[in-house]
């Protein structure tokens, strides 16, 4: 197939928010396919906050190098095929990049590919949200945390593609669930339309009694996205032996990350942390899809999204993330 | 019984190390006892970091009042008794207090009063240190650890007289122990008399490389009794998975608490930091003990200890433990 790929390239890597010319669009032409590859034509891409830590440093993944294509989760179609586990029409999703077309080679594991079908009535990207990397990720993350029935969760980044489902399984599981946010409406969206109990906008002032309030008999859970001050003061309403789950600390991916200030407070009320990273589960990702996906046939798990259209504003939706632009799960439609 | 009580009255909230005054030595007439009390006088005194936090603020137990008697750990024989469970001569460990003479009553259990027997060739004070606070934290806290064969284990504050024993158990459960200490002769107790694999003197500059040279397959459990910058190294060493049971923070008691920097390396390493409190174990102390005693009987935990002589120097005494001034036990011999 002949044709321009564009692609954004990781020129440099970002102090605090991405800047202009951190990723770079440029334009490749599209490869010659070799026996064993197929190529993908690429409809959204999922925009993610590790996205920018993948672009700063070495983590649980490389750092995307310099000069590279930036890595991204995404949904894509077959338009050539010359591997045998892909033909024209197929549908996959996989660690696209930020571009407009992926190969598919041998590496088909490692690229994260999985074929999925074509689902009535339902968007693509249900596969890059709920049944993707913010389901999964809720998925399991709940699942360390193994809450019971009355105990009281707490959620940051409440309204985001990840901590929207993580309080929703919490209802399932029979929490009583409260989120942490940065708008008003993000609260009543996850209040009135979510059916978590209550849900405190971080950005009033009295944030800090108000979640005091929420949670009369303490906090047994904290499934964390967010860390810095916010978990901090988390921590402080926990009960003791209560479950942190470390999904996420969002707070430190775009600045000089100053660790956590409260952390005798693990001590004292002898909490237990856990880390967790997603692509640890990779063989049980069917099971908690199937999951997953049955609650929201059922309307136990509802979903929003923020789409923002063309490849090219990629940069600025990452940046979203950041600045709590979104609801829900943030997409970039190719 | 007419006489006089000397005892430390907790006088002002210590700033960083005790200062003059902060404890001061005063003296009370013994009370009459009544129905249902008992009189021990107090021969020796259990030192522990965790007294500086009393003295600092409610934590896992209140703080210490202002003008009440200092919270002690201590061993103590009966003098005089109208409580049915003692008789005068018995012999007890407790929260005897920073004092000559401590009254038991209908309250003992909370005053962790245990009657213990006199052992031939072994010193009273076994049970404040490897029998008492020491040794059952150490045990405790491995258990949490889980430790398998052929893991690495690194214990800091390794010549404290709870890291040493944490150690040693590391040692028999078929671990890889590496200690880290602040002086060289600290580190060659723990490696030539307790049978650690290594040890760090990290007032050595090059420590860091030392200690990263001494795990070569990474690690597997942090004991941890220290917490800031020891601790944020140490956690860049840990193998994905690995477990971090958080004992103490002594780091941070003496000054205004950092918090931990590098606290974003429990999610990327997917660890599991999990704080306790000896006093939640209190219903297992006698099997606990029952195993340190065998272990000690057959050698297979030698202990050490670091005697003051005369209440008075207390004060001191607790300052040591921050300026790294003892080997082993802590004790104040009344």
């Amino acid at each position: 197939m002949t044709g321009i790929n564009r692609q954004f390239i990781l020129q440099a890597r970002p102090q605090g928010m991405l800047a202009p010319g951190d990723l770079q669009l440029k334009e490749a032409a599209l490869p010659e396919l070799k026996d064993g590859q197929a190529l993908a034509r690429v409809t959204y891409l999922s925009i993610d906050p590790t996205m920018r830590v993948w672009m700063a440093m070495d983590s649980y993944l490389p750092a995307v190098g310099i000069g590279e294509v930036m890595r991204a989760l995404g949904f894509a179609e077959i338009v050539e095929s010359r591997h045998p586990d892909y033909k024209k029409g197929d549908r996959v999703t996989g660690t696209t990049g930020l571009q407009e077309y992926f190969v598919i080679d041998s590496r088909a594991s490692q690229q994260l590919v999985q074929k999925v079908p074509k689902i009535p009535f339902v968007s693509d990207t249900v596969f890059l949200g709920t049944l993707g990397i913010n389901g999964l990720t809720a998925f399991f993350g709940m699942e360390i945390a193994q809450p019971k029935k009355g105990e009281t969760l707490v959620v940051s980044a409440a309204a985001g593609a990840t901590g929207s489902i993580a309080g929703q399984i919490g209802k399932i599981r029979g929490c009583r669930v409260v989120g942490i946010a940065g708008t008003d409406e993000k609260c009543n969206w996850v209040t009135k339309e979510l059916g978590f109990d209550a849900a405190i906008n971080y950005k009033h002032a009295d944030w800090r009694e108000k979640l005091a309030a929420a949670v009369p008999n303490g906090l047994d859970i904290d499934f964390e996205n967010v860390g810095g001050e916010i978990m901090s003061e988390v921590l402080g309403l926990m009960n003791l032996h209560g479950r942190v789950v470390l999904c996420g600390l969002i707070s430190g991916y775009t600045r000089q990350d100053p660790g956590l200030a409260s952390f005798g407070t693990v001590l004292v009320k002898r909490l237990r942390v856990e880390g967790f990273i997603l692509l640890d589960y990779a063989p049980r990702f069917m099971e908690a899809a199937t999951q997953l996906g049955q609650w929201k046939m059922f309307g136990k798990i509802k979903d929003r999204e923020t789409m923002v259209e063309g490849l090219e504003k990629a940069p600025e939706a990452i940046n979203m993330l950041f600045t709590g632009g979104n609801i829900g799960k943030l997409i970039v439609k190719v």
